[in-house]
C-alpha cells in the first residue's frame, strides 16, 4: 500500500498500536468537539488561485528564531515517542533531520536529551510544562543548552490535564517500559500507576503541575537559561499581547490538538487575531489540525511564520520508524509545494490573506 | 463502569427505566426541534480561554436571593421522582444537599414537602403551576413557607401542556404507587387514568391548570404568601421586563425542556436577550440543555446567576438514587471549576461575554 | 394506532396507495430540492414566546374574500382526489366542511363541481389552470358560479409541467377510472395515455395549456366571470406588484409544492416579501410545506391571511375518506390554537413577526 | 431504462468503464473538497420565478466569438474520448454537431484533428496545454487553423498535475490503445509506463508541461497564430484584469473540476467576481460542476455567456456513444428551455443575476 497522505499513516498506526496507547495519541478532551473542529476549519477554507506564474522553482527555505530551516514545518511536543516505536524520539529526530524540519522535544520525551542531540542534524527545541519543582524544570534547561537545543517552548494552556475520557474509561497508564527518561523516576512514579476510572497521566499533573503560574513568572526562567523562550497554547489577542509584553520570542497558537479546554476555538479560527495582535513583535507559530500540505500553507497564508505537526508524526513513527517520519515530512513538504504552485505563490513570502476565499464562498 | 459524564448516566437509566416513563422523563414536544436545539446550542459555542492566570484556587462561592450557596447549581424542578427511584424528592434532597446545590421541588413532587425538608441540607425552593383552584397553591405556599421553603417558582408557560407525542402514543399515565402527595388525591385523579392515544398529564393540566393568568395575578400570590417569587419559562426581552415591572424577584430563562413549545428558541439563544433587558433589576437564572460544567459555565458567561440541571438529575437518581445524584452534581461541580481554570477565570465574577467566540468562528 | 400528526397519515397512506400514484403525489421536480426546502424552511424557523397572557380562549375565526371563516385553513387545489379515496373531491368537501375550512377544487377534479357543492357545508373556489380553449375554462368559470363557488384560483406557474423524475420513470398515466370529469373526455384523452419515459401529465399539459398568457389576459377572465380572482404561484414582489397593478382580489404564494421549477425558493422565505410588497392592496395567502398547525401559525406570522394544506389531505382522504380529512383539519385547527396558547397570542391579530427570533438563532 | 438526468448516464457509464478509468474520469484531487464544492454551490441556489411571462418562444440562440450557436453550451475539454468509447472525439464532434453545441477539442484527443473536423457539424475549439516544447504547441495550433478549428483554449492552471489521489492508488496510467494521436508517441511515452503508486498522467505533465509560463509569454502564442485565444482556469478578479490587459479574447472561469487545487474556490463561487471584473471586455465562459439545464441557467444568470459540461459528456459516450453524446446534450437543451419558461425568461437577454435569491433564504 503506498502512503500518499496522512490518513494512510493514521489507518497503519490505528492497526499496530494497542487500543489504550491508540486512544492515548488520538483523543481529545471531552467530547472531542474542539478536535473535530481544528479540522473542520481547515476542511472549510477555500483558496482563490493566481495563474501564469512562474512557477518551475517553489522554495520554502526560512528562518526561525535566527536558524535557517529548509521548510517551516516542524514536530510538535509530544510525550513517550516510545508507546509509538521502540526508537522514540530518536527516530523521530533522524526523521526531522532528514527533511530539515524542527523538532520540539518534549519534557516527557522517553529518550534521553542527549542521545535525541546526537541523533539530530536539523535543528531542537524543548519543550517544558511548569513544574511545581523549578529545580528540575531548571535542570532540564540547562541540560538543553548545553545538549545545542535552541529555544525553551513553554507549555501555558495546562495549568490542568483535559479530562480525555477515553483515556478515563480506559484508566490508561503508562506502561513500565517507557519512561520520561529526562525526569527522576521518583518523579514519574504516578504516571505508570493504573487506577479504573482514571488517567495516570491527568493524576501525575495535578500532583506535579504548578497551576498558580503567572506571567511574571516568566522572568525566573529568562533568569535561568539564555535560550528564547517560546509560549505554547495562546488562543486570544489579550494574551498574544501580554506575552509580548513579558518579552517572549515566539508564539505558538494552539488549542494543545483538542486535548485541553474541550470547545476551546478552533485553533485555525484564533490564529489571525493572534497575528494581528502581534504585529511584527514576534514570529507566531500555529498548530492543530494541520493534516497535510495544503494546511501548513494555510496557516501561513493567515500569518504563521511556521506549523508543527503532531499526531500524524507518531502514526508516521509507528508505521515505519524515522524512516517513516522522514517519508511523511516530505509529503507534507511536497503537498506545501505544490500548493504553492497552484495558487501561484512560488515564495513564503507569496502566500498572504489575499488566496483565502472570504466566508460567503467557505460556506459550501 | 465508571460514570464520567452526564451521557454514562442516561444510558445506564434507559436501562433501568419502562419505556413509557423514560419517555416521558426524556421527550419533548412536538417533532422535539426545541429538545434538540437546546443541546445544539452548547455544542456550538466556542471558548477564548486566557492562560498563565493562577487558577490553583477555582471558587464557585454564591449567594441567591440573599443565601449562600457552594456552586451556582440547582435541581430543576421534575415531577415525580419516585417515577426514577423509590426515595423520590427525598433521595434528591439528600444528594442536592451533600453538594450545596440548589434543589427546587415540583408542585407534583411525589414526596411530602415537610419530608424533602427534613432530608435536605441545601436551599429548597417550591415550584408551582398556577392552579384554577387558588386556594390549594396558597396551602401549598403557606406549607413550604412553613416548611422552610425560600422561595416560589411559578412556571408561567404552560397554561396548557405540549403536544408530547411520545405519552400520546403511550397513552401516558403515572401509576397508582406514584402520588402527587402533596395535593389531594381527587385533584389528581386524571393523572392516573390511562387513555389511549392520550397523556393523561395532559389531560390533568387542562382541567386543572388556569390558562387565563395574567401578570396582574401575581399580586395575589404575593399577598398569599412572604417568599420571593421566581417566574420561570421567560423566553423574551419584552417578558422579562414586564416581570420586572411586576416585581418578581428573579427569573429563570427556560423553555420547559423543550417539552412546551416545540420550535421555542433555544434556551441558550434567549439568555443574552434577557440578561441585557433585565440588567441588574434582579438575578437571571437558566435552564436548558446543560448536560455538563462546560455548559454550566457557558450559561454563567452569558450572565446567568446560577443554572438549574433537569433529566440528568432523574438519570442519576435512577441508577444510584441519592448518592447518585450527588456523584452527578460533584462531577458537574469539578467540571465547572476545570472549565474555570482551563479558560483562566479561577473566580465566578471572572466569567464574562469575553470568553465567548464570536459565531463566525463558532459556524465550524 | 393513534394518528397524531400529519406523519402518522402520511405513513398510512403509503402503505395504502399504490406505488406509481404515490409517487404522483409525493413527488416533486427535479432533484427535488424545492421540495425539501419548503420543509425544511419551517422546521428552522425558532418561535419567541410570550407568557402570562390569557389564553383560555384562543379563536381563530377570521373572514376571506367577504366570506367568514372558522379558520384561516384551506385545502389547496390537487388533482384527482379519487386516486387516493373512491369517494374523491366529495369526501373532502365533506370533511372540509365540518371544519369549516376553505376547500379549493381543481379544475382536474374527480367528481363534477356540482357534486362536491351539494355535499360541501364551507366554501368552495375553483382553480383554473389556462387553457389554450378559452371556452373551456369560460365554461367551468360560469358551472362553478351557478354551483356557489366563491371565487376562482388561476395557477400561474406552470405554462409547463415541472420535470417530475417519479413520473418519467413511472410513465405515470391516470388510470381509466379515475376522470376528470369536469372536463370532456376528448380534451382530457392524453392524460390517460401510458409511454415509457414520459409523464402523462406532462404530455397533456404541454398540448392543453397556454403557455403564452400574460398579465393582461386577465382582462379576458374577468369579463368571463363575476367571481373574485386569486393568483396562485407568485414568489416575487415583482409579481405580486403587478398582479395587484392588474386587480386581483388575492394573491397565493405558491411554488407548487415543489412539483414546477426545481430550486424555487422555499414557498416561506418568499412570504415576507410578497407581504411587504402587497400591503393592504389584498390578502395574501400561502401554502408549501405546512405539516402542522405550528406552520399554519408560522406564516401568519409572516403575514399569510390564511394557509392552504395540499399533501396532508390527500393522505387523510386515502387513510379515511371525508372523515380523515375532517380529522387532520381539526388536528391542525388544534394545533393552531396550541400554538397560539403557547405564543401567548390568543388572537390572529396578535400574530406578528414579533414572534419570529432573527435568523442567527435560527441557525442552530 | 429511461435516461431523463445525467445521473442516470453517470450511473450507467459506471457500470460499462474499468474501475481505474472511472476514477480517472470521475475523480478529483485531494480530498476533493472542491469537487463536491462544485456540485454544492449549484444545489444550493434559490430562484426566484417569474410568471404570467408569454414562455411560448424559448430561445438559445447566442454568438460565440463571432460565430453563431444553437445554444449557450458546449463539451469542456477531456482528455482521451477513447477511454469512454471507440469512437472517441468523432463521436462526441458528432453529438455535439447535432444539438448545435460547440465542442473543445483536448490537445490529448485520442483521434486525429482532422477526423474530428471532418466528423464535425458545429464549431470545434482547440485547447492547448502549454508544453516545455513550443514547436508542437505551435505545430499543433496551425493543424487546428488548417481544419477550421475557430479558437486556442490555452488550460492556465496547470502548471503541474493535481494529486489525485484515486490515480495514485491504482498506479493508474493509459493503456496503449488509447494514445494521443495528435502528439508524437515519444513525447507521451511516460503517459503508458504504469508506476505504483504514481500517476503516469502526473509524471509526463511534470515532464513537458511548463510550470514557468507567465502572461509575457501569450505574445508567443498570438504570434503563432492567428485564432482567437481563450484562457482557461481563471477564479479571480485579479487574474481576470490581468488576463484582459494581455489581450485574450475569452476567460473560463473553471477550477479544472475539481482536479487541480484541492480547496479551490467552488467555480460557480468565483463566476460574479470573474464577471463583475471583465465587464464588456470579453466574454465569460465557465465549468465546473453543471450536471443539469438549471446548472447552465445559474451559470447564464451570473453572467456567462455560455458552459461547458465536462464528465457527463463522458459519461453519455460511454453508454451509447455519439448518440448518447447528442441525447445528453439535447437533455440539457430542452431542460435549459425547461428553466427559461418556469422563470419567466424567455430569452437569454432576459437572464440575470434578480432571477437569483439572496443568499440567506439559499441557507435553507
Amino acid at each position: 500500500m503506498s502512503l500518499i497522505s496522512t490518513e494512510d499513516y493514521q489507518r497503519l498506526a490505528h492497526d499496530r498500536l494497542s487500543a489504550d496507547v491508540w486512544d492515548f495519541i488520538e483523543g481529545g478532551s471531552g467530547a472531542e468537539l474542539t478536535l473535530a473542529a481544528n479540522l473542520e476549519a481547515f476542511a472549510r477554507v477555500r483558496l482563490r488561485p493566481r495563474v501564469m506564474v512562474d512557477v518551475a522553482g517553489c522554495t520554502t527555505a526560512t528562518t526561525l528564531l535566527g536558524a535557517p530551516l529548509r521548510l517551516p514545518l516542524g514536530v510538535a511536543p509530544l510525550a513517550y515517542h516510545q508507546l509509538a516505536h521502540s526508537d522514540g524520539e530518536v527516530g523521530t529526530a533522524h526523521g526531522a533531520g532528514r527533511t530539515g524540519a524542527l523538532f520540539v522535544v518534549s519534557m516527557f520525551a522517553s529518550r534521553t536529551l542527549e542521545d535525541i542531540a546526537a541523533a539530530a542534524t536539523g535543528p531542537l527545541w524543548l519543550q517544558l510544562y511548569w513544574l511545581r519543582r523549578r529545580d528540575v524544570m531548571a535542570q532540564l534547561a540547562r541540560r538543553a543548552a548545553a545538549a545545542g537545543y535552541r529555544a525553551l517552548v513553554l507549555t501555558v494552556d495546562a495549568p490542568r490535564i483535559g479530562r480525555r475520557l477515553r483515556d478515563l474509561r480506559n484508566g490508561f497508564a503508562v506502561d513500565a517500559e517507557v519512561q520520561a527518561v529526562n525526569l527522576e523516576p521518583a518523579l514519574m512514579a504516578l504516571t505508570h500507576r493504573r487506577r479504573t476510572g482514571a488517567s495516570a497521566i491527568a493524576l501525575h499533573a495535578a500532583q506535579t503541575f504548578d497551576p498558580s503560574l503567572t506571567w511574571a513568572d516568566l522572568e525566573w526562567l529568562r533568569a535561568t537559561c539564555d535560550l528564547p523562550i517560546v509560549v505554547k497554547g495562546i488562543l486570544t489577542a489579550e494574551d498574544a499581547t501580554r506575552a509580548i509584553a513579558h518579552g517572549v520570542d515566539a508564539i505558538i497558537v494552539s488549542n494543545h490538538g483538542g486535548r485541553q479546554l474541550d470547545r476551546a476555538v478552533a485553533s485555525l479560527h484564533a490564529l489571525a487575531e493572534v497575528v494581528d495582535a502581534v504585529g511584527d513583535a514576534c514570529p507566531v507559530l500555529f498548530d492543530g489540525g494541520v493534516r497535510g500540505g495544503t494546511d501548513v500553507f494555510v496557516a501561513l497564508a493567515l500569518g504563521a511564520k511556521a506549523v508543527f505537526l503532531g499526531r500524524p508524526v507518531l502514526w508516521a513513527l509507528a508505521v515505519e520508524g524515522g524512516a517513516g517520519v522522514a517519508q511523511l515530512l516530505d509529503l507534507m513538504h511536497e503537498e506545501l509545494r505544490h500548493t504553492m504552485a497552484l495558487t501561484g505563490r512560488p515564495e513564503l513570502s507569496d502566500i498572504d490573506r489575499s488566496v483565502l476565499a472570504p466566508a460567503l464562498s467557505r460556506a459550501s
